[in-house]
């Protein structure tokens, strides 16, 4: 309806009631125009139906809907169910163009400002969270693994020569896979133990660098979020040796966004030192489905090139997610989620060490790190642990791991010993449990209580008490409980 | 509800209506459980709301779904938005796992149940379209050009000290820019000129071949589908060429399922030669939105050696988008839209044939095309041929291309001149138009009728009839008009 | 999105595809801008995205979706399930207020606009079905018998003295019971058979007026569409008699609208004699559900009387129906339905003619009825003519009736011999079946299939087959078969 | 998915995932099957999704969903627009048969058992209002003033000889028009004041009573909720007076249910008296859509009388709507919003004493509201009281009453003095707002700022001020701004 439908529907109500519900719609319409020019998070969250209102006008500017539309190309948006047609709101002609991610597509001039409107949004995101100064980003529809590769796809065209990465350990195997994938030689930099934390050894890192020369690294890879005892790497004195050694330097930020802590050390690190990419993943920052990265950059120079890296065009569907998520959220609920976040996460480690100290175990003195909290096993041997890994799973526990210091990792030629634990011998076996945005303190409760019952119940001894068929079964199947999702 | 729901319901209403309304409910139980059983497109259309109930029943397989659900690691599949669930039919875990594409998700049956039907629904559909021998196949949830870069990067480590890729020129940007995304070296074969019809030059490759070594060569990267006037590659002759020098082939299906002749083309080489991976659209093979790839292989090895090399996770959006589509359509459904499209290209060809007659130009002949066609502008000069072009789009026909042979591209450093006419000196300008899957008659006559327009209305003379401001602004804008998609 | 936002967001794309955008989007605007101004349906489908639009636009201008409403009485719209809030698109005030049934609602103009656009379209609607002339119509959220309850309830304020309404039988329950429930006697006319047709006696209406006295009628009630033998009732003697003896003419025209034939004597009738209003069924004319009325008048004064009647606001839930039912359907689409409705009739007679010669039964010779079609079943005796019916509904065909004769029914102390017949005593059992608006082709093979099966099924006598534990169970519960629905 | 399903899905994922997804869905087995055999609202909420599986479920067994059904009768349930389907849930049959409002429908069994779960939720949730030994009751779909209708229908069966209603007067129009409607002769019995409170005056009834015999009365119809200053009617008075008289009553509980005051009293009078019929508004009492009702009774043969009286099938709309929301809800949903407002109640009454002490006005002393609260408007003329109830409306506070004493209303020939304060003369002008079931402490917040600052802005004397040119067009357009809705 545009003006004229408001004037027309005087022949049918009250002009008072027309003029009322006018002007009851002005905020809405200035929402949308903020949004529109301002390009960030709306202050508060946006009503599904406002968001499935503009989607629909966004929809509408692309030329395969069109009602006069004739499409006589070999690509034309033609959706053959209804039902997904709306899962994507009718757009779908996807995000980018053979030239570059970021390009406007002429055919879907709609999804081409939604595209543009979440990246806009996402690098706001990132600044609420504490990249202030953060340059560029966009949403890259692919995994956090890939786009890693990715990035060092776009390095090595800029360093043609390079063939190693250099890498502080982590034992999450994607971003292992990300630098195998590219087609480079990752040097593994071990760890070091301080009192109950891994950390990367910024000085092994130097020496290496050193070592091999720095033409010859195509960038290190460094990390900020993981599994504890695993701690942030110290990211600001790598970019300063970044910046000296002329370096680049990828931060895998995976779901750092959710620590002021990562965040902080980010914006120090891109102060003072070099950051090429920092690279996040959506589903475990912004609580929206699989399948997309957050891409950001301190060089925008470097955002382009990678953006032009990627060959063709690409999925809407986690840009179409994230624009309407960051709209459900607005900034005042995006705060509040990393505010309970962090309440949750203080709840959970003190709940923690009181079932700790119930059960003779306590929780692992990690500050470095905000989000996973590790709790020791030593009261039970590796085939419990096994077997307690199991037991959580079958009693609907998802995501904690148990991690028994012996396991043995091959990836792709590489071997990887003290897989899980991120380094070569960590002295005792642990579970880890995190507080990911969106927990609540009832599921900590719960956990807890659920963590508790299984610790009581796993057999003291084997022989005394066979675990059940299926839990046995389980424990086979899951085979080393440590392997990453 | 279940078995014990019906006899519940004999509470309230007839045991007959009961009796007769279970009864009629048994084909579709026996419809998913064949779907289940056989894992390939059912007969016949599946209706919208036995699809929404099979994908809720999925979803109540995936963990975090479970009422009684506990989530304690980083990623737990919280989504924050009501709508994005619902786009997602509540499953937002993805497809794959740390390790493999293909792997199972343990947090996610439903998903990984879902993937995997899609992945076998494909394969069939494939085998519907003529590959009949095709081993393996998934979906990817990539576009088309990354998806070849992945094929890329995973022969490297099996070829490590291979550094070219044999191309015969196709003028489309993505596939050539995957081949630098991945780090190799293009080695473009230009195409030979037989008639109007733009074909590889079979003898040219195998000359390269021996020229740089089979040793040097990452593969031969080799083309079905595209722009009139290129045909599409010789692919037996290529495939035997393959086999007998142990070179790897890799073929851009990108939108050549809807032609029997492609199909039949592929069969038949992997039948007498070497052929490690085919990648289709799925956007432009299955109506669904931008976003997938379909990956097959006659060589089972090579797909899982693809699959593990993609690092981690990934969206299930396009195996949701697709695994709706098959259904909806059916084996059936499907079969008629093939059957359709060629009735459309063969009723395109005729009304561009009499369109041609009446403005002094004609149709290319190209045998080696069955998807796409060429109309002569050669009573246009350069201005009036871009005019043309900005015409057809601001009058809603999208995808037709105005290509001037003159156009001279430069992608990352390479140079390729008269592009979009896929060699080097074109004789003629001309347009291209399509038939693509799910064009319908009644679009042909409307493109025909706008053409022939926008054709008379042409200025014959620039200087005689200045086009509108918009027009020629659009055609400034446009710049080359022969970009691709 | 307005004018301004389209200005915005050309700093993200090119004003030319904004400009094409806003431009492709004129003809939705005109369309519905021609709607709130004509007030008909259009000529064509309305795409659903577009009605979904609208319904939008319109739910916002209810007071009760105002972000900035406060709501202090006792009724202000606030919709506790999101799922029912977005069955009623976000309107939750209803249609009326305590004056009429018709009034616009103040708190909620979009949802009076919506209304007021239904009754126009519905008067439309009949127009296009032969009722050229008819003046005022609104859609009434109750069902066909109540609807016929108000209307005898509005005549008894305008005719206080009068007891009796004069009805030529149908068997059909709740139009009989309409009267009952209204407070009135009703005297039943007994109907003469004509050949195997079952005819309206006028002349013994006419006796019957003349004994009662008119001013002791409240009204005559007759009848258009009815099973078959029953005929429609010769509206315009009747309509001719009730102008001349000053007596109101209440027409029961539950699914006439399907036939022109019925919409023609209704428009003569009007045309020679009077009529006060006729009433027609949403689900039985317009493919909704079960829900509602059109009550339509050729005389506006009643048409507001009636709507006075209404004690209080409504349910809007039939009016959004069948606005959204016919902006789906378009003139084009209303009037291809009627044509096909009236080729369906044509086939299924044709086909039933055929299967009756093959069992030495025949279609009952109903020239007054186009839309039901009687077989005789002459050949079975009574119990297996019971049999019949219920094997028909377990092999799930809905809808037939199987009639035998010697049914007797009592309504409220009132006892109607021949139950389903129309007459006390009717010559032959047989079997009913119609076509209804929607019903297409194949439905009548399917039909004609399944009752050959069954009549050739159905054991010839009792002894010599016995039917399966379920069919008899089903023909005892059903028990007389000719219960109306 | 059945139990075969999930065995067959052992092949694609292990079958301890398949085990534990089958075990997890176990509590929403035994949820839908408590609800199929209990039919009681649920303990706690049962979320959407599950809501939507089982309205699926259901749908399914209607016939005209069957894939192999076969319609040949006039009402097959045939739905043109999908749009319309889903808001249905593919639902069409409606509810009730010919014979009964609360019949089982053949060809809809689905449409029949969520009809009956439905009356049964509803009698649950009436009983957890406090009216616990209610003996039967169900939705009827239509407002309330038209079930009223339909109850004074049923008795004038029964009571054939009976003319009157006595009716202690309340003003608001629906109920007093249901009287009129089902052509009875409304016996107004004034009110008497008790402080500020107007009273339904029992002594006088029972005058009445006397005076015109109970054999020509056909029934009481009482008031438990109104606009304060009205008070609710002493049921047990009247209730023992109907029993001892053998005078059938009739209750208007409108939106009674949110008040345990009248609950109590309701109950009282069922247990010492004699009461027929209760009668609630679905969308008052259950936030849900206008459009239905909840008719209840203490004498089931009552209920089936009236339930025998509507003629013909009806809406299944509002059954739906509250089948969806009793579900959602829960017991513990609904518990809480009854306890919230009282409470919202409480803090209404407070903040608005505050306001009126800085306005020199007073909070109108009722105790016998508890729902209703009255502000006096003593500061205030006629003209600046009218003007206060625009503004009020253009400020979007909607639902707010100003009434001024001096008003007539004339309903169908009867003429009520003092219209809107229930009685000939009150002594002051007042405004009343109402805490409704729903609203929350911040909407009163938001009402008691906007009324104060309205109190502030309207001019004292008309001429110092001149209200804005729409200011005093509404004030003219609403006319008396004590019109109910």
């Amino acid at each position: 309806m545009d003006d004229r439908s408001y004037d027309l529907c005087k022949s049918m109500v009250s002009r008072t009631y027309i003029a009322q519900a006018v002007e009851a719609n002005v905020p809405v319409h200035k929402l949308v125009n903020r949004l529109l020019e301002q390009k960030r998070i709306p202050d508060d969250p946006v009503p599904d139906h406002v968001i499935k209102s503009l989607l629909n006008d966004l929809a509408d500017m692309d030329t395969s809907n069109f009602s006069s539309n004739c499409g006589a190309g070999e690509r034309e948006g033609r959706v053959y169910s209804q039902l997904v047609a709306e899962c994507h709101y009718r757009m779908s002609h996807g995000i980018g163009r053979s030239g570059e991610l970021t390009s406007v597509q002429p055919k879907a001039a709609g999804s081409s400002i939604l595209a543009q409107l979440t990246n806009k949004m996402a690098l706001h995101a990132l600044k609420i969270a504490g990249a202030t100064h953060v340059e560029d980003g966009f949403v890259v529809p692919m995994a956090t693994g890939m786009t890693l590769c990715l990035c060092f796809l776009t390095l090595r065209s800029l360093r043609p020569s390079a063939k190693y990465i250099i890498w502080a350990r982590i034992d999450q195997k994607s971003c292992f896979k990300s630098m195998i994938t590219a087609g480079f030689i990752p040097v593994v930099i071990e760890n070091i133990l301080v009192g109950d934390e891994v950390r990367a050894d910024v000085d092994a890192i130097r020496r290496k660098v050193d070592e091999l020369g720095s033409e010859n690294i195509l960038c290190i890879h460094s990390t900020t979020s993981c599994f504890a005892p695993r701690a942030f790497d110290d990211l600001p004195k790598i970019a300063a040796m970044c910046k000296e050694q002329d370096i680049p330097l990828i931060v895998n930020n995976a779901y750092g966004t959710q620590s002021s802590k990562c965040m902080h050390l980010i914006e120090e690190a891109a102060r003072i030192g070099r950051m090429d990419a920092l690279v996040q993943s959506l589903d475990k920052n912004y609580m929206v489905p699989v399948g997309g990265t957050l891409f950001a950059s301190y060089d925008s120079g470097f955002a382009e090139a990678f953006s032009r890296m990627y060959p063709g065009r690409a999925s809407a569907s986690p840009s179409t997610d994230l624009f309407i998520t960051l709209l459900s959220m607005g900034v005042s609920g995006y705060q509040k989620l990393l505010q309970e976040r962090k309440q949750v996460f203080a709840y959970l480690k003190e709940k923690l060490e009181v079932l700790a100290t119930s059960c003779n175990e306590r929780v692992l003195n990690t500050p470095g790190n905000n989000i996973s909290l590790g709790l020791t096993l030593t009261t039970l041997d590796t085939d419990r642990c096994t077997l307690l890994g199991s037991m959580l799973f079958l009693r609907h526990v998802s995501g904690a791991r148990v991690v028994v210091p012996s396991t043995v990792q091959t990836v792709e030629r590489y071997t990887l010993k003290g897989f899980g634990t991120h380094c070569e011998k960590y002295p005792v076996p642990y579970l880890t449990v995190a507080a990911g945005i969106g927990m609540r303190k009832e599921e900590v409760d719960v956990l807890v209580t659920r963590l508790l019952k299984v610790l009581k119940e796993v057999p003291t001894r084997r022989e005394s008490s066979a675990p059940s068929d299926r839990e046995s079964q389980c424990a086979v199947r899951t085979g080393s409980v440590t392997q990453a999702s």
